[in-house]
């Protein structure tokens, strides 16, 4: 989407070096626009892990991306030891986060394909293009989220004769989690661009506030009307029709339609159902779990480290600093995702259509994984 | 409560001159312990404005303690301008919050006491006497909502086999919120002295952190186990069995049992309600609002001023910063309180007892508020 007018994706191929890729150093948003160099898997794996690239589907593409410069790097003296060294470098890519089935989803298909392809030579040029394919292919599946949800703001939109209509959202599942457009934010950037009146309630997303620092921003970016509310807001807009709609992303969700996602968004879910309001989650079918039942029990959830929630960066003066929150001594958690169950999901957006969040809803809409399930 | 292994109050009189009331500062906890003397009625007014002192209790109790300092300082020429001067110095101190029903409240008490005591020194003394039986009250019926509330606790414990009990608590309903004990950390404090284990999950409490800030500081300084956690995180942790209660405090709560509370309250309760959790608020009679019917049409919300949102104040290499959190042309609504419906509140705890969240139960603990509501 756009930058002060100019578009931009969130991982790209440096234009003058195909072995390096580039990134939008997320950390420093939206206080400071950094891009960064990446030019080993190592720096890759570490981008990931300390979240200079996050959400979904950018894991994905970066972890794509990674293994082009792996392959790049490996041994050529045989095929054998080409191939162990991209093992040996997915595993590496695999282990920086383990909550987004992306990641693992993204690596496997590389090693597929690389190893399917004839020779050495042969084998870097289809990881570089498997990198390419996959960004692209992220691209157009939140592209077409945003085709297929838009209708849903629309028919709300019409019901209210025009008047504006108010989008509750969490995290960030925006172009920023994404290559472009986002999941959640796919069908806002639609309806704006098309006229639609909409206006976003974006929760902060306490620790990180990825709320407040990316969806703010990228939304500010590109023209759309937003508030910035703390996340303990929520439940109180609805009780008095201030949200139409909750729209929010997924890091993994089963194929009975269990929700992982941000910490948080399951409150907002339960509050959503207690008011009557639509609860979607929209999602590329790489976020989909086609093994796991129930979410609430299988989803892994990350810890991360508590200082994320006892201390705080943001601008003073200038320049970004960490600020201590609580007592030196006090302790504090830091679950990072939870996990909505379907009862509470009205309804899946994904890159084919809209479906039930059940089994029945998703493998509906997509009928071959019902072989992989039986198997 | 205990500060380092010694007693305090949140407020009271200078051992020497107890024509200076002393306060804790708020404004700096957990970073700084600063004591202040207040020495004038325009200072305890400042004190209460800016939030020095917060919380119901300790409003009320400030403000019994500032109409006791006016009585010092009036001019004794005669009665009548002693009177005028307190009822001015008393307008003033209502003037500063003015949505705080304990603080008219405690005006209203001085001045019809005073003025009912024979003789201008009589006056001075009775003033004296009323500031303090005002404080003695609030801690006295706080420590008895500790002794209703201890047996839910040890209900559970005894039922964990003396295994820690998990409580969830939101925003500040601590001591620092009354004179002494607090109101939703009476019990637990209760609990902690009688040696049952207890743990305290503290919400930060965005966007104001009272419970980063100020539950977790008091909790740390009595010695209690806790551990401070984002506001999202509540609901992923009943999900999964580790919270046993929630207790949190109320600003109002309606005699049909709707309880008025620091915003996010709500979601705790739906979580707590989807999870088959109890759900307790904490009060003294004195929250009771005996008019209001319907907590979510009626009890008015609070809107503060956006900065809180988009700024927040920690402390940096040893000085507390205020740090921006938001892209600086994002704007933000900071809404203070929500309304949680009855149906999710298992049951209320007062200083005289234990009752349902509903009409019945609080008339029948409080029978002879049926004849106000009968007028």
């Amino acid at each position: 989407m756009n930058i002060a007018g100019k578009h931009f994706r969130t991982i790209w191929l440096h234009p003058q070096d195909t072995r390096i890729v580039q990134i939008i150093d997320q950390r420093q948003l939206p206080h400071e626009f950094v891009i960064e160099d990446l030019t080993s898997v190592d720096e890759v794996a570490r981008a990931i892990k300390e979240m200079h690239v996050r959400g979904a589907g950018l894991i994905g593409a970066a972890a794509g991306y990674g293994m082009a410069i792996a392959a790049y790097h490996a041994p050529r003296d045989s095929e054998a030891a080409f191939m162990a060294a991209l093992q040996a470098d997915g595993e590496k890519l695999k282990a920086t986060r383990p909550t987004a089935v992306n990641l693992a989803w993204a690596v496997e298909r590389q090693l597929t394909t690389i190893g399917a392809a004839p020779g050495i030579e042969a084998k870097i040029q289809t990881a570089a293009a498997t990198a390419q394919a996959i960004a692209d292919e992220d691209a157009d599946y939140c592209r077409r989220i945003g085709q297929h949800g838009v209708s849903l703001i629309e028919a709300v939109s019409q019901n209210k004769n025009g008047d504006v209509v108010n989008i509750l959202t969490h995290c960030n599942a925006g172009w920023l989690a994404f290559v472009d457009y986002g999941s959640a934010t796919a069908p806002i950037y639609a309806a704006h661009d098309a006229g639609i009146a909409v206006h976003v309630w974006v929760d902060e997303t306490r620790p990180r506030n990825q709320g407040a620092r990316l969806t703010a921003w990228e939304l500010g970016q590109h023209g759309v009307p937003h508030t910035v509310i703390a996340d303990n807001v929520g439940g109180h807009l609805m009780q008095h029709g201030l949200v139409d709609m909750v729209i929010v992303g997924t890091d993994r969700t089963t194929y009975t339609g269990d929700v992982g996602n941000k910490i948080g968004t399951y409150l907002k879910a339960l509050a959503a159902f207690d008011n009557g309001i639509p609860f979607y989650t929209a999602l590329p079918s790489s976020s989909f779990d086609w093994q796991m039942r129930d979410g609430v029990r299988e989803i892994p959830i990350e810890q991360r480290d508590a200082t994320e929630v006892r201390q705080i960066r943001g601008l003073h003066e200038g320049t970004i600093k960490g600020v201590l929150l609580t007592p030196p001594d006090s302790p504090a958690a830091n679950y990072a995702f939870d996990v909505t169950p379907a009862r509470l999901v009205t309804v899946l957006i994904t890159e084919r259509g809209i479906c039930a969040a059940s089994e029945e809803g998703v493998l509906g809409l997509f009928p071959e994984k019902r072989f992989a399930n039986d198997e």
